[in-house]
């Protein structure tokens, strides 16, 4: 599949790295694709094949476009590239608002929906972002089963983020679907409790598991 | 323990017959401790000795005072109390402000944070939030252990919860303090994401445990 990713920080770089491995071809989109520092930063990641180019560049040849940029600043970016460019395109959306004064950007509709009125052409599948990106890329690492979980109004756009998944490592049994994107809502504000956990048990590398009541 | 009771639906119920079969003595507080039908729904546990008086009057009695109310209604209802009566008692908070278009009445800072900081010589501790009355109270009705979580600035008063907790069959191990009351938020706001998982999967009984790195 060919597969845009907005955003060239760790989530990015860690999903990129998921998917080329899984044999995907991928392209980083950058407002700065040709910035010396970042290349160098990059430049492992560009040695598999990975490409970097401009965010409308990475749009516009993407199958599935994920969007790993920072929450507060996904909507503005999606617009620049515009509703034209994006139409027919799945969406795979990772972001949350999150501050550094443990609030959201984001505190009552969540990203995830405000995306999806705001390109009502393409179909957004929010998942992925209740866990660290190490774990996104290695849900093995863990020592146990958990939990990873799926949003969006659009039942073909998340048949494609499953598989998208299977390939990153994560089981069938593992991925949950909430229903709606309205259910971004609570994906989003588990970041609230993502970074108390994290506090707690002094790591982020933890997922969480949805016990079911015994039969 | 004495332990107060503010609220008397399901929540409230739970709990209080929960805490009564561990032994502690039990004062369920209600704005209308006199409506004799109140009181013929409560006819079975008011025959275990739990008793239901005013709101003022079950706090005044108690050492824990748990605030079991709507989310949207506490403060109200904690200040009609006030701060004097409520001096020096643990305050239990188990109250989420959720509504039904699935926003919180505490979208930003955290009722639990506001409770505190309205009552600042009552030590407030949020625990049983992010899980359903049922299993508040019978934590082994599920396949597996699942976690629940405690929030505070007071340590003594997180003791005091813990052994509450145990006293409901909570295992030692299955209880993660996250922390000061800021961290609330997490669990106050997780409830967008429970909603959300009872209707993926059909069922409010379920739990989420905290699935660690490999070690």
């Amino acid at each position: 599949m060919r597969i845009g990713l907005l955003g060239t920080g760790n989530v990015a770089r860690a999903l990129a790295a998921g998917w080329a491995r899984a044999g995907h071809g991928i392209v980083l989109g950058s407002r700065r694709p040709d910035d010396p520092e970042l290349r160098a930063e990059l430049k492992e990641l560009l040695a598999t094949g990975v490409r970097l180019e401009s965010s409308a560049s990475a749009a516009a040849d993407a199958e599935v476009l994920v969007n790993a940029t920072p929450g507060g600043a996904s909507v503005a970016l999606l617009t620049s590239i515009g509703a034209t460019a994006l139409a027919g395109k799945v969406l795979l959306d990772v972001a949350v608002g999150f501050q550094e004064d443990i609030t959201l950007t984001h505190p009552v509709v969540s990203l995830g929906e405000e995306i999806q009125q705001a390109f009502p052409d393409t179909p957004v599948v929010k998942t992925l972002c209740t866990i660290d990106r190490e774990l996104m890329v290695d849900p093995g690492s863990l020592e146990g089963p958990s939990t990873v979980f799926l949003s969006g109004d659009h039942a073909d756009a998340k048949r494609s983020v499953r598989t998208l998944l299977t390939d990153l490592g994560w089981p069938e049994e593992s991925v949950l679907d909430l229903g709606g994107i309205v259910t971004s809502r609570g994906q989003e504000h588990y970041a609230l409790l993502f970074v108390g956990i994290a506090e707690a048990i002094g790591s982020y590398g933890f997922g969480i598991r949805v016990v079911p009541p015994r039969r």
